[in-house]
């Protein structure tokens, strides 16, 4: 079985890899093809186009970077929706708002084609390591299908419920962490102004009642001011905020914390830190004239 | 040796409890003396005034609820600091601005009394249990004479620097926990508002990289809404996010997203949940018509 | 010639009203018929549906709550604008964002039908009496089509430019419009809590440089606590924010006080203020437990 | 009779001026020396402390930058409170907090020293032009012996209450503006980010309902780009803000819109953008990588 997979970033550069380690046989596309160099060594075949790849496989895995990629790879000149069989079964790893996946899996459906959405928690690491866990939302028979391809990539699969829940539980994931960094950021900043040592704030906060797990992934990069090589880059925090604060606007749900969170990564993209790590929201706020 | 003991609260409460049964004389007083009676019971007097405490003690220990009421206690009508003999020890475990306990600080040392900053994190809980961590700001010297007194209270003794460290350790940490439990509860009632269960999500965020041990300690009480009989009340919580704006104002920090935090509690304490747990933040903002 | 108008609400009544009393034949449609009866009694004809509505005119205004109703309305199902003749002319007094805006040009376009954008400014007053200002985005010819009609409706007629400029400019206004208001209520309710009279608050403020007409016409609604029959509910005002917040977002523009503002409407709405007037605003931030 | 004044910065030189041309004898006394310099030269007399001022004079205006300056030149070491006769008048016109304004009011009543509190509204060209507008707080008598020497720095003398009632108007009416300044920076730059020319923006403003005469004022700096010799400092907003927050703490207040503003100022402090005019939070809001 060969599968197609779009989209050969941080993340997916990862996904791929491993399911071509697994003895996957792969069809490729990517933005700039310079990416997916190190695969084609490794024997994957190369697409040019969305639709290209779509004529050679019965399975597309998509990582794109937000909804508006996925809608162009999907449904754009050239894209790859048209071209799949029916039956096909199309995989969205992207992580996207739980409408915009409803939509997606409704025109997936209009032309016979399966859809699954398994939005991925972890990041750049896990994606190497195949160590992901993915919030699956979809039919309990196209996960089935898609279950090996899955296990390929990571160590915890998540059936959360139908098309939207995924993207559902990856949304609400990603408020709650843009708002911790934000929050762990603010505390140590608060902390070195008053005299304390970055590191005693950082191993107060780990001991405490605070101590979530991404502050002790995220404290060596506040510790070492090294925001660079990002596990999960700032404007991406940042677009994942906008989608919570899309979807709430949705459902009739007021988040007057997260907005905050999201507007202050927004003044750290204006400032340029939107490729470096998120937690380089430290480094905005700790930013001095 | 006796003690005083000023502010038998939520807190202090047990911390004068496990003073008592270590076998500390004790004289005790309170706002209102009914809180008093159980510590009576167990061989504790009374005094009906700061200031009558004073008089009776060489160490006293305070647990109030602001800087207000610890700035009354201690230096207005009836305070107790103008009636300890010169060479007593001051011992506040309240949670004060920084800036403030250097002020208290001044006025101890001026009537040569030595003074220890000593706030605690742990809630209710771990006062009634012993089990309290004490970030101590203040002379090493004054430490070792309370260390016995602390080690009754708490199984962890951290000596932060001199004072105003620990209280600057202990906003730090309220800072980030307040915002930690807004962004736990936008994200559980985002979730909600998506159709999910809402132990799922707190399920899904619990084992994922925000799972700190405050979203442990506080998804019984969301899964329940049950936010009655407080481990700390939504009003203090408030009250420290306001010592930690204001200390940033003082050091010229910008707190954005817990300044959005500060507001969501104010709003919530307007709305009557001051006297619940601080995780009513969820009760407000889940609040429909 | 006659004119098809689709949605008779707060704006759109009034709005029909004029042309009707100016001499324009029209066919109008409405979400529910009720609010249609004024303009039948004065002799306009009804139609079904946007579809059947188009079939019998060569123009058609929108005036609608949101995109989506405009999206459902013109491409939906018994959608107008697959039933417009091309060459007609399309005019959307809706507000929208500009990238939607721009959407629905090129959906109009595709099928040879003109597209005007023409939001207003002024509340419900202004369009009773035909005292809007129009804010178009289009071509100079398409205006030149429109004038006779925005002048029946309206007192003014700024051609801001280019499709997406109309919506642009009106989503700027009522981004600055949620804001004032906000701050309008803040400064009252803080001032009434420090002892000062609320007429006194907002005889300063109206005097001072904070005087905008908007503080004008709304004092009297917050003098009086009353909101009812709104200009402007406050669910509109809600969802212009968002769209204010969702336009900066494909901009790369932060906005966070707007964002603040946004929330702070969006906790009103949960608390049953949406149909109020907007400037309950200062209801709710004056809520008491 | 003799004046002293203390204070002579953006605000307090203008004042002086008016006073000294007005024909009232001064001593006064800066921080600094050099801002004297012009007052000196118009037949000013130089006090070195505010202590050996105040033993010159009956009557005492001061016009300070923040609370803290003036505790510390009232109440501080050479502070002139003590060296003021009985029956002696404190003039503050500075911008404080009114439960800072009631304290201040207390240390001079235990004197015999008779206060009042005069803030201003207008600023550095309303100083220099006597065009102020005082908010006054405190007795009528108090206010009729200062009246000769406001009608000489102002053209409207407001009578607002008893003391703290003056700081009380004062402090919302900075709120209001600070925030409508951020609301006004905000639109601007949405709309220019769209596409509309930042004239166009401000004239669409300026005319609508949102067109308060701060926008006015502020529009040709915005529109010129041009923050520096500023009519009232960023910095002094963001204080002014802080007094508001902590004045709404104290008074039970939720100030969700207003605290993102605090904040916004906040980080604009942080950026160098403290000495400009507070039109430059536009600058910070701006601001590109």
């Amino acid at each position: 079985m060969t599968i197609g997979f779009i989209g050969l970033g941080i993340m997916g550069g990862g996904m791929a890899a491993n399911l071509r380690q697994k003895g996957f046989a792969l069809v490729v596309h990517n933005r700039t093809r310079a990416k997916a160099e190190p695969l084609l060594a490794a024997g994957a075949t190369w697409a040019d186009t969305p639709a290209a790849l779509a004529r050679q496989v019965e399975t597309v895995i998509t990582m794109l970077a937000h909804p508006e990629a996925v809608a162009a790879t999907a449904t754009g000149a050239d894209g790859f929706l048209d071209h799949l069989a029916p039956g096909a079964l199309w995989v969205d790893c992207s992580t996207v708002n739980p409408s915009f996946s409803r939509a997606m899996a409704a025109e997936a459906h209009r032309r016979g084609v399966r859809y699954l959405e398994a939005p991925v928690t972890g990041s750049k690491a896990a994606a190497a390591e195949g160590a992901l866990r993915f919030l699956v939302g979809g039919h309990e028979n196209d996960l089935a299908a898609a279950r090996p391809l899955l296990e390929a990539m990571g160590r915890q699969i998540v059936h959360v419920g139908p098309v939207g829940m995924g993207s559902a539980a990856k949304i609400v994931n990603n408020l709650v962490l843009g708002q911790l960094m934000a929050a762990f950021a603010e505390g140590v900043i608060l902390g070195e102004a008053l005299g304390l040592a970055r590191q005693t704030v950082l191993d107060l906060l780990v001991e405490g009642p605070a101590g979530a797990p991404l502050l002790r992934l995220k404290g060596e990069r506040v510790a070492t001011d090294d925001f660079a090589d990002p596990d999960f880059p700032l404007r991406w925090m940042h677009k994942d905020l906008h989608l919570a604060a899309q979807t709430a606007y949705e459902v009739g749900v007021a988040l007057p914390v997260g907005a905050a969170a999201k507007e202050a990564y927004a003044l750290a993209v204006r400032e340029g830190l939107g490729d470096d790590d998120f937690a380089a929201i430290y480094r905005f706020l700790a930013r001095q004239a």
